[in-house]
């Protein structure tokens, strides 16, 4: 666990208790400072105590906090409004956060796995905590299909259902209602559109989506928005950032308690539109800010170009987060630009087409000279995978499609990805965050 | 863990630590007495010690044996020739008792997962063990022809290859040789054939079995035999028994060091037959006897007379395995009849069909019923998808065909039969095998 080195300003105290508390978060500095303030005035009015020390701040603590462990866990609920972002350290543009939710702490730059329909694939939610998962992305599209809304309330929301205890970002269902389903119509309200799996007629507009969202239980709901195809014309752009501001606004409307929304900026690859975009989003003001609608076909250039614009373009004090991008130099690049979450079903879709990422690069598991190949995968990996597998016994499964073979190379490609943001933050706080992105772009291209 | 219950021996001396070693297996009952007789005769030579006690025996193997950890490994290893088999208790013919292996003990009635191609589907070593799995299954036909032995002898051999520390039992290819592939000669010296795989011609026979299974490393071979269709001609299964005899013979000749070997009895539904085939295998002496050649398609009444006929036959103090054989009352009723151990792929084909095994009897987990169930699937069950999914969930995960879906449902199956098989032991000792025979024989059928 590399965590934030915020007890500096406490430690000088010497109170090994308090540091602990609030290294562990069960207690914020405004709550101290509110208690502390407390104190003082009590003390004050009692006249008894003549030299106020912390020796009797603390006495004074302990003896009042136990009884008011629920209203300190209330006024911190409130406090945080389900979500808080601290930026930690920051080495150029690139940032080392944390975020902190109900359900627990994403280190930042975080890489999210994708579970799009409650689970994500070949994987245990055991094994995404064992590998440091913080925080996995669900598919509000596909969910709503597929078991539906209906099923997800009577079996207690997303969470209870997949058996994960831990954050849960989703996406809003708008670029899969674009993407893969018949659109029928599309209207200031929302999208008429037939399912992919079944053909029946559906609509989701931002109020279903935020009602969808709800439903899920979430801790991080984003806006439903348009993703336009590249290329797309100038003038279809900005009618289309247009609705999706209007859009984003409705969310912002509906927007559900203990859980946070982000806004998403759209705008194709014309820079005017970007800006325009992200000033009307600000204006509306979310918890967090993505950046959609790259890495749709456009030239990686074009790409790189408008995610450098982009990016401080953001409010500094909020989560950014670069949707669907899981490109080693691209997630460089882009916490280089100062982007802080990341998602993409790379690692997973990767691992069951034998595709592996190591410290050597990338691999591909069927080739014919690891058929005696007795090593682990990747050397230098501490994952499950290669602490307990040959090369040539992963070739076999994958050869023999055996369902193990997905799971050990899944397993084996989020460790890696998670592993390499652990490092990457590492590398922030140490100030190498450029050696750290030279290496790895020579490496894994 | 059920134990032996054999330490009430050793416990009268009050020596918990002897006991400790006892139940470990770590020391043996005739290696102590060696030493005893060795500790006697060494005081008597001295004559310094006029009264010997525990207390001295203990002082002195506890001043000698540190030293000689090796020793006692090899004459261990040697006294029990690669197994031993002890019956702990018996319950009319049912017989509870444990085989003990260099790679740990299998206690029976016992039920072996099969792991075809090195893997037991959808699992990891690690839920097996966790699972209870004392002894695994491999097929040599499957890994003959994939990865082939080649590999196998490169990656150190099945346990190592597929990370499985555990016993393993290899059949000998002969099932699958006459069921799989296509038949071109059968010989004297066994069986030209061409993979199902690719259609490349190979050649089987008794002696090349035995060399296989020496590269694989099982912990029990099985003797390469024809498994006859039914129904099948007197004449033809008389003239099968006979091959399978001569090769039984050859097998014995070539029999691997470290390596239990396994008759198999064959001779289709003729009782003359059976009893000829028994007799001949017991001549020339196995580790252990399997039944073969059942549930081949005839009705399940001729399969138990068959079943109920051959037991007895077997000789009482040697291991009997019911080959290919897992449907519950089956199983029920060759444990009633004296069998010890038993494979079969039901509980994972079926868990990857969506067929699972309840204390509430069969389920298909993808009725609509379970939609919005929000109870485990099977309440009395304590394994890991039990503790922590709906059947809601994993009718969803099947219905979406997620990989979680086979994982989840084959982890249920191998621990409700593990499970079944745990409590089937106890009922033996305890005496009341008839009742769990009873009470299980009505809910699953």
């Amino acid at each position: 666990m590399d965590y934030p080195p915020i007890s500096f300003s406490v430690s000088r105290f010497k109170q090994e208790r308090l540091t602990e508390q609030i290294l562990n978060h069960t207690i914020d500095f405004p709550w101290l400072a509110t208690q502390f303030i407390i104190f003082i005035f009590i003390t004050r009015l009692s006249q008894k105590i003549k030299h106020v020390n912390l020796f009797h701040f603390v006495t004074f603590r302990q003896a009042v906090l136990p009884s008011s462990g629920q209203i300190v866990h209330n006024i911190q609920q409130r406090y945080w409004n389900s979500m808080e972002f601290r930026i930690l350290s920051t080495d150029g543009n690139a940032r080392r956060g944390i975020i902190k939710t109900q359900r627990g702490d994403i280190n930042t730059p975080a890489f999210m796995p994708v579970g799009t329909l409650g689970t994500v694939k070949a994987m245990s939610p055991d094994e995404l905590k064992e590998i440091g998962a913080e925080i996995i992305l669900g598919n509000t599209y596909h969910l709503y299909l597929r078991p539906g809304t209906d099923v997800i309330t009577e079996l207690g929301g997303l969470h209870k259902f997949m058996n994960w205890e831990r954050p849960i970002l989703t996406d809003s269902g708008g670029f899969q209602v674009f993407s893969l389903a018949a659109i029928r119509d599309i209207k200031k309200t929302g999208v008429h559109f037939r399912s992919h799996i079944d053909g029946s007629p559906h609509f989701i507009g931002p109020i279903e989506a935020m009602k969808i969202q709800g439903i899920l239980g979430s801790d991080i709901a984003m806006v439903f928005d348009e993703c336009i195809p590249y290329p797309s014309s100038f003038e279809y752009a900005a009618k289309s950032i247009e609705l999706t501001t209007s859009w984003a606004r409705i969310c912002k409307d509906h927007q559900n308690e203990k859980q946070a929304l982000f806004g998403i900026v759209q705008g194709g690859m014309y820079k005017d539109l970007r800006r325009k975009s992200t000033e009307d989003l600000i204006n509306i003001g979310f918890d967090g800010y993505a950046v959609g609608g790259v890495s749709v076909g456009e030239p990686k250039e074009e790409m790189h170009e408008i995610i450098y614009f982009n990016a401080p373009l953001l409010p500094p004090d909020k989560p950014r987060y670069l949707m669907g991008i899981g490109d080693f130099s691209d997630m460089l690049g882009a916490v280089d630009a100062g982007f802080d979450m990341f998602d993409c079903v790379m690692p997973t879709r990767n691992a069951r087409n034998g595709t592996l990422f190591t410290s050597l690069g990338r691999v591909s598991i069927k080739r014919e000279e690891f058929k005696y190949d007795d090593n682990p995968l990747d050397p230098e990996c501490a994952c499950y995978t290669c602490r307990n597998y040959s090369r040539g016994y992963l070739r076999h499964l994958f050869l023999s499609r055996e369902i193990l073979s997905m799971r050990l190379n899944t397993l084996h490609n989020l460790f890696f990805y998670l592993n390499f943001f652990k490092n990457m933050r590492e590398s922030i706080i140490e100030k190498t965050f450029m050696d750290f992105r030279k290496k790895w772009e020579t490496i894994i291209t």
